[in-house]
């Protein structure tokens, strides 16, 4: 048999066919102007996606791991101080570099399950008098825990502890996907990549920066030179890259970023949150709970799911694959076999989503968790049926 | 929103990548050794799918439908007699083809629901003292109306009559999806297409002839040029083809005929009746009839669901498209409007079958049926959970 | 290795990689709206290459035989007289399929590398007092010698004659690459196939006819169920099609007509033509002759070149296949072993087509042919240089 | 018109099909074991094209400049001095790169256009007796000169020497196209990309580490995270990947490197010997130098080209590319202007290269230099006549 059921990890999303063809790019010369018509409405692409009039963005043939050194090594100097909490997996590991790389890290313990906690920043940054703190790191959702954050009250902390720090947000599970307000939330540096909203292969790291993040380039940093920014802004200049560019991977996040601003941001976004509604009545009517502590913090792109006490969540994933040749995620770090995740994200229909969750109804009944068959499915119609959209077919 | 999910059509089906790369061939050049490093093993493929040692298989770039008037051009003459019973849209096609070619069709007529009625043909082939039938037409599986007809029974109802007529089946819908005994049931001409159990694109007629329809096919014959099969045989004895190939179809039918005899076609028709199991497991479960008469007719590729009198089976199809961008089938002839018909033949998994399950109970609650949400799934998946395969994955 | 060389057969074509996209379509319901935004399209585009105003087009999964086969079956009764020139192997390949259709043809041997000889046509015509013949066949193009025949002389021909015959066309070698005049040549049914000036795969019989071929349709026409018109028409007016369609191919050929279109016929036939004379001042440098009989006669989508006497042309062919991974088209019929044949139509740059001519050079000096390396393309080399325009280049 | 001509730059390379669908992989879980049949069989074969029996190789969605950064800050720690020379942009390009990361380089300066000066170097290992060079930086291939150096006599120089400084390779347009011997030549770490000799699109930087380097990662190195191959290790050894793997060109390389082997690497060196004699041959023929000083220096993949004094050879690329859409390389650095480069690597056949050579002779007679048409061509026609080998063909 063949592998053709869709995904329902939180990224590598499934990939409209239309996307996998414009990365199957043949061999174009990135030294002619072919590239600049690749380049700079991929770029521009992106920054309209962040929301943002004005944020150069850039494109690395890398990660969104990458994108998040390329923050921290072009505006931080060794020993300098910045702000985290820790809720989970991702945030832990961006945490986990800027130790690496030398930096101090004040970091706020936060239960896996909670979001940033905005007013405890506030205090922090409040009693920063000398400014020692540089950056303040936020991950918008935490894709380990379904839990999105704050990111508006994470500003508005920094605003009313009248404080000069960089904000640094994660992206990368939240771009494309849930509303992002580069310059209504004034986010000076901002990460995802390309595997998520934008529904491409990975294999690109994006970072977009604001004037006040270009300045701390300018002056700060750590040393570099792949994850450099000078050298793209040199490159970019002359049409060109300071390396050999993924040029298909580019071309398809112009046609990406191009797909999504023609379906309308708003449009993707409400798309988004009736897909997880769904997937979260399934999960209410299974008589189960998110690892999510409450629906403000509610991810729209992954559930993280809590399984019964002394039942090893693990155990799903690997059944789930093994028989039925779905893909679900596990859980990580803290909640490793306690959760196991539903992605939501990126090219799903409703008719998608109600197969994983017939299909994860069916794994826990066949490990013997207390499921009645049909009953997240049935719970999920009743969404989907409501809000529907009447379709204009086209073939592609 | 971009087009993903699967089609519930009977055909053409939703095809496996590796398949679609198959046909995407770059042009070679079908003169030289390349092209019947294709053709031979395509026709072989075939020859042994059908389950015959022998069977000359014959590949027009066309359809089941060229398939047919190459069965009866070739082999036929002017005035020939021939018997084929009517009960569905399809037999009913097959005859008036052969009125349009000047034959005399003794038509048994059967309610739509009900198979070819093998001791009517032993009856009125009985009563061929003259031989005056040189061939019966059966259309081993209705597409219209989900029905499986018994060939080899009709088969005996030829033996036991002692008449020499030729046997001519459509197994369009059912070869490589459902047991077919090309040289068991001693058929002399099958026809079907690419577009089916081979999960091809449409584009291909392939009609597989017995030595006996060979023999016919010398002395016998209407007129005709492009479906002749005197120049296909000439041509492929020189490894080549009468006019130009459809090289790419060629290439995905020797690949697709490899991909069943690898999985093994015991397996195969094993799984398609899983499949269809759940399918019909649901129907059952929303309180709903097919319209195949009896189990023993129910066909495992396609099932045609009787709506509630005075609703309008057609509204369901439409409905499924403009709203959630479903494909099912709608009734045609006799049962327009009182069937929808769900295909489960060619690629599918449990995962995508229930998800055809769940689009149509949201579907039919939508246009006011009384459907409990999720109780076909549940039925669905019960079958599913008890008879599904550990997989062993492999990447592509 | 890898076969990555384009092709040198005069059809089918390489592919634009833009083309093979849009064949390799997933599934679609083809009894859905979706199909109407593929197949009107596709007729409509058809029609404009044809530069007629009404035609009506037909597109059967057939090939260019299959619209022959379409053209006479339709519109001729048992019995009927055919005019036709026979002077290659394709006009040969069309008068016989009449014969075997029963069809009266009056044949004018025409040597093979001459073009129809209308002056003959008009005398034949203008002593046809009775109106016995009922349709003229020209080949436009004969694939098999290089050569064009001029159809407006034919129609003028037809004209003088006062003779009311339809006059049909095999444009399957020239549509799409050379200048064709539906309307303008009063063209009764024009035949073409995918493979050759469309670019795409095999796969696609095309026939159109004109307000007098489909009046002729509805009165006349042998048995015929596969490629009867009247079943199309009724198909086409509910947006559907008689039998499955091809659903790639056509949209191949909606895209394919639409690029054609885009660019420009007239540019398309200039393209071909400065391609070819290219390849023709190659073959003058060799010191070579066409098999065509005078430059009005070249064909600007092959040539087919004679080979010194005692020469067999054939090993021209083998050899560079062998040794090279470069296809040519042999010698066909009366021609065969004395000509070889370079393809020049469809997707070929400057660049490319000069590969081929230095391919030929190699292969004719490997058999000892006295070919002074380089001289043809040095010939062809001048053509490009001074006719090339300057690219507007664009990423697909 | 279409873009299908095949680039002649030194990379990225053309691309056969087969290598391309290999890299568009639909989306897999890369926490299943899928990933594990990806991983493992492409850092195998990536081992054994560097003709190593244990090599550690690590794969980063990156590029060859991301190899050397992974080099540098995994083996050596600030203020550590290595030794370099400088004979063209990418050589220059890497030392840059170390004194960005606070490394001492001492710098051979070298004429572009001849190898790295063994001899020099040897002196300047002998004399440092107190091994304060931590690393021997060499770049085996300068691709812009088309200078091929000898790394066997680094090593046979660092052996002289007694010295234990690390070797550093970087063999990223020689790896997969020109004999290299890790093993042999007691490589520490090689470095190259997926767009050189493995036909990819470009995206991963691939680096192997040898046992010695192995260790100095355990100690020393640079602030890194992304290019930690610490937590590659870990990760591999769990089957997955400290980030999201770009899974496609994963596959990819686990497919080409099967192929290069495959054809067996002796074959495939002599394939780029012939391609490449081919260029030279048609470079000799039009009067013309290569940038390269003398034939044991010659470069296998890309050839630099020097243009009469005064002739700014940038304007053969932009005119190539212009008017005939056919890519070269332009000059680089100090020799911007002077030469133009014709890349010959990956995926080209000799019917290829022929048309790179007859567009390049094109170009250069449009822009007035003194080229005779056709004698680069010829050139190059009898080399590759000569040297040829049967095909033995098959359909992909």
């Amino acid at each position: 048999m063949h592998h053709q059921n869709p995904v329902f990890i939180p990224g590598p999303t499934n990939m409209p066919e239309s996307l996998r063809r414009a990365c199957d790019l043949p061999t174009i010369d990135h030294r002619s102007s072919l590239f600049a018509d690749i380049l700079h409405p991929a770029r521009d692409g992106v920054r309209r996606v962040l929301k943002s009039a004005d944020a150069e963005v850039f494109l690395f043939p890398s990660t969104g791991t990458g994108g998040w050194e390329t923050a921290i090594t072009n505006t931080l100097s060794p020993g300098d101080t910045v702000l985290a909490a820790r809720n989970g997996m991702f945030s832990q590991k961006w945490i986990d570099m800027c130790q690496r790389h030398k930096l101090e890290v004040i970091i706020v313990e936060t239960p896996w399950g909670e979001g940033i906690p905005a007013d405890r920043f506030e205090e922090i940054l409040t009693g920063d008098k000398g400014h020692a703190i540089k950056a303040v790191l936020a991950t918008h959702n935490e894709t380990a825990t379904g839990v999105r954050s704050d990111i508006a009250a994470v500003r508005r902390a920094m605003d009313a502890a009248g404080h000069p720090a960089l904000l640094f947000v994660d992206g990368v599970s939240s771009i494309g996907s849930m509303p992002f307000e580069f310059d209504g939330w004034k986010v000076d540096i901002a990460v995802t990549g390309s595997q998520k909203g934008f529904m491409l292969p990975a294999g690109l790291g994006i970072a977009a920066f604001s004037k006040k993040a270009m300045a701390a380039a300018e002056t700060g940093g750590l040393p570099r030179t792949y994850f450099d920014i000078r050298d793209m802004v040199k490159g970019y200049a002359a049409n060109g890259y300071p390396y050999t560019p993924a040029v298909g991977l580019l071309n398809g996040l112009k046609v990406a970023s191009g797909m999504l601003l023609a379906e309308g941001l708003d449009n993707v976004f409400a798309r988004h949150t009736r897909i997880a509604e769904g997937v979260r009545a399934a999960v209410h009517a299974w008589g189960m709970e998110l690892c999510a502590a409450r629906p403000a913090l509610y991810s729209d792109t992954v559930s993280a799911i809590r399984t019964p006490e002394g039942f090893d969540a693990a155990r799903i994933v690997k059944h789930a694959s093994q028989r039925y040749d779905i893909a679900f995620g596990a859980g990580l770090g803290q909640v490793a076999g306690k959760v196991f995740r539903i992605g939501h994200l990126g090219s799903l229909t409703d008719v998608m989503a109600l197969s994983g969750i017939a299909a994860a109804e069916m794994v826990m009944a066949d490990l013997g968790l207390k499921i009645r068959l049909g009953s997240g499915v049935a719970a999920a119609q009743e969404i989907y049926r409501t809000t529907a959209q009447p379709l204009a077919l086209a073939a592609e």
